[in-house]
């Protein structure tokens, strides 16, 4: 129950949404379609600019369209050392963009720093076109490591990102976990921040399989129909997604569903500080919890059952390693977690 | 009404199913879920074989990583000279495949025949490296001009391709129409008859959006994951698409929804025998019809509101023209086509 | 020794030049050295133009990558049926561009008309991003079938192409046997007649391995150390190329190793005229030709150990078929050809 | 003079050889030439084993093509953190495997030892398909630092390499002088000691350009010429390569060559030692050597046109660090390089 929010359903709003959206006939297909206009009216209103919106099935698709708009093939796109888009999405980044590489920022530290992209920038080597260039800075929000950059944060980051000409990607698949724990406007957090392009996801926060791609620098959107068409994502009935967004955007449902998700993982992370043989391995906001477990502890967990993923070694900051009794495992509540999922874990986790 | 079966909305069964699937929570992520299982057997149980199944959001996705599996990246696929995989997925061969190039049967005909392919495969320069090896043999049923293939047909076509090295792909994004038409054993017409790998579409007829890659030929399917997942279509709360194809393909539904569909067409293209200024192209079988029509008729029905797509020139058999004042339009019915419709439809022609 | 004009060796004068270039040291590497300099230079000079010169070793990778600075990855390049970047270049254009797609003129003529292209471009699918979106013409000259077209016919052409929205990129990997033909300045037949970018092949006539991408248009030259550099072509010690052209371009050598071949050309062919059991199979200038033998006579000569190649049967013009003891081929004489070497051809067939 | 030993000619005996090799015709095209079978079987006496070996004209072209044969799209090849197959080729990685990616050994140090690769191979995420699946293991030899790894190193390497399913590459661009410093037969530092694929670059070290491909592991070079086709490397009058690598090799030309670049870079690296104001970053063996200038001081010297390249900082191993006055370099000797450059360059160094 707590691998992952991808585990969890959809809400009952975004079900009636879809449901009604295909009762109707006569939409046009291929995005032409009332629906994905509403959709995409929807985000501009909630982000309270014009942007292009595109709209896609999963993250990785997203992501990897969103950056192949903003790269050659002989380009680089500067991250964090442990971002979706580097370890978690195959070799997406050079199929979609036609080679382009990923550059990881070497601190391995759970959130990125202006002087770290500063430094790796200062230090990259940039003799092309022999080196691979930089180009793009991709910046995730919720971050990778379950912490939410301020608005003041992400500003310095994406003003460091341009200083050194890099255009700038916000991988949001948690965004509305960030957006809840912010409390701010969603514009603050993004165009007025720098961001150019967000990739905007509902599917790990209620929905279905909706995700937005959202140009606010709508120069880069020129062919995006074209990247959409080739890789399979431009969706005959597309209505699908923009009925989604609608019903998840209207009457901040969104954040509805984020809040209750972020809720219970700050029940969770108070459960564990309270716990023996568990705890935080850094301080966490949003839905995700990075936790270390005596191992025994940890297997006893999974094998009664417990959802949740043991998680990458290299995750682990610089300078602190796992004592070889201990295990680094991720957990994660979603908008369908409930007080007595988590009562049911430390139930477990006392009586292991 | 007529432009695409893309236009219509989703059954209801289909619509349940999904609502069903969503209301539950706890299922695991990326196809290891219960309906992603359950869609898969149905399909298996449906073929009467033990096939490997995957399921994806497009039919352009479904194609393209079928191919991807079936041909290296110097190869070529040989198909119709209007086949969708050909014409209508922009460079997605090319994208998914690393480079495969399509290799159509030059002769302009309505439906392939064996002396066509084995005449192209004789003449077809072979000399590699250099010259594009041809190695699969990709065959549309229903087919691009709405047109159905026999099972005799079907089998000798897919002997021949063998018998020049070719593996047989099907795009069966209207495969349903045609099972309607042949009523056949859905087995008796794929790998029965030669088909290693069918494209099944449910999204035509329907659904929201699913089709299944179906691998007759297990072997091929070996590194499939790696590919839907590179590609963006290995979707995270994968339920969706098996949920569909077990509503689908329960009871009949699926035979039930396409019955209805090539039925409006017969009721269509009676109604088109009897009326001026419109006539048949060539004889359809299936829910498509390639319909003539004087040109200023119908330009009076598009601005009438009919939706009915003008078709490409080059899909007119080799010898046969239009006249300067004709146009070569595609009209499509669905699960959804009232005979209301078609009589709208009769009464402008006769009105226009 | 009619196999191919790649079976010759090189002229002296180019190999004295790569002797001098590399008894130097003390060059900078890729492409910053003096021989590199001069050999574009040349280029510029001949041409009387400011264009943008790159070199690299092979016709394939020429073409290849000129066409990659032409076209976006979901783009078509329209071309003659048997041209040499459809058939005979494996799937290097999909590898170069990043998937776009080869689109031949369907007319099965031995030269292009401009009424051909505009039927073809009239016909094309292009309602994108669906279907493949034509962007770029490509020309061959001296071309695919062994005739040469004229200025008329190249300005007709190309005026055609752009008046379509297509880039022009012409195919010159014989253009010095075209220019001997035409016997007009360079200028007059490339960037004058509308051609964007040129691939200037040496490597067939007299030199080592040299080929030259001249971006008439040098707008679309912005990448193309970014291309040449990951593909590979970017050679370290880069002199060997532009070393070559210098010779190859200083008085009128290369001119002179054209005549050579063309005349020789004209040799073979007045003599086939006079021979029994091999005849043209159309007219031809250049230094191709394209033979139809009796099938027994093509067979003892090969085995006499005359080197020619049986010829793809596709290239035969359309209604024109080959009875059944008839072979089609190719022989190409070049620099090296020699009298000696027709009087032996036409011995073995009188003798065969 | 210190720049790059791309920077120097080519010796007398490869320039004959290409001389002798051009004068002939009558050769057939693309590798089926006298010379091409003569320079591989030349290297598999060296070898003194059957490998399959093919020629191309650059390092990259080498590396590229050969990691090609060796991943699939969606998998990784683990490499030093300087190599030049993840620095120095741009993009090409991803470009010629269709999508795989570089994955660097995290440790910072100037030669790889086992430990590291074991410790990187146990942490890297491999949750297939969505992690990247290292599949490959690049060794660099001489190494990326200037380094040379002694046979029971390389042979330790790749056993680790192989404990983790990982095949090996070997970067051999300076493998001549790496055997001059090991003194050993060279099958004891390549197939008897793991490798399955070497790449030998002739380029450097006395040819024009000139680089092998050896599949010792045979199986791997299945469809090698199609890969060398489409990416514009099967060269037409591919004798060159074949005749450079037989003069090479013929005669210890090759040892001779290298030899006489490891003495004069041993000469530098002394003359270094008694000098102010620069010293040696590490120890170096081979013709390259890594050198930290203060800065006033290299600046003095590039404008009194020595020729050397600042490198990169991130090449500075982990804890040392450059001050804010240095500058680190690398000093490339040749075949070509004198006492005289030496006796230059110290000259300028004390009298700056």
């Amino acid at each position: 129950m707590f691998g992952s929010d991808n585990q969890a359903g959809a809400s009952e709003p975004v079900l009636a949404a879809i449901t009604a959206a295909y009762s109707a006939t006569g939409q046009d297909a291929y995005g032409a379609d009332d629906y994905t206009a509403a959709g995409a009216a929807a985000i501009r209103e909630v982000f309270d600019t014009d942007a292009s919106v595109f709209f896609v099935s999963s993250g990785t698709a997203a992501n990897m369209l969103a950056l192949s708009a903003m790269v050659d093939p002989w380009d680089g796109v500067v991250c964090h050392h442990q971002a979706h888009v580097l370890l978690d999405e195959s070799t997406g980044p050079a199929l979609f963009t036609g080679g382009a590489a990923m550059l990881p920022v070497p601190d391995r530290t759970v959130r990125m720093t202006p002087d770290q992209l500063d430094d790796m920038m200062t230090r990259l080597p940039n003799d092309v076109p022999h080196n691979i260039r930089a180009r793009t800075f991709s910046l995730t929000q919720a971050n990778e490591c379950g912490q939410v950059y301020s608005v003041a944060e992400v500003t310095a980051l994406n003003e460091m990102a341009k200083s050194h000409g890099l255009s700038v990607h916000m991988d949001g698949a948690r965004f509305a976990n960030a957006m809840v724990e912010l409390d701010v406007h969603p514009s603050e957090a993004t165009w007025k921040a720098g961001v150019d392009v967000l990739c905007l996801g509902a599917s790990k926060n209620g929905a279905v399989a909706a995700e937005a791609v959202v140009f606010f620098d709508k120069t880069l959107a020129e062919n995006f129909e074209f990247r959409m068409k080739r890789t399979g994502h431009l969706t005959s009935k597309a209505r699908l997604y923009g009925a989604q967004f609608s019903a998840w955007l209207a009457d901040d449902h969104w954040r509805d569903l984020a809040r209750h998700a972020n809720t219970k993982a700050n029940e969770l992370r108070s459960a564990i500080d309270e716990l023996d043989g568990v705890r935080m391995a850094w301080d966490c906001q949003s839905n995700e919890s990075f936790v270390i477990f005596e191992k025994a502890l940890f297997t006893r967990l999974l094998d009664a059952g417990v959802s949740m993923y043991d998680w990458y070694p290299s995750a682990m900051p610089a300078g602190e390693t796992l004592a070889s009794n201990e295990q680094l495992a991720r957990m994660v509540t979603s908008f369908a977690t409930s007080s007595e999922d988590i009562a049911a874990f430390v139930d477990l986790v006392m009586s292991a």
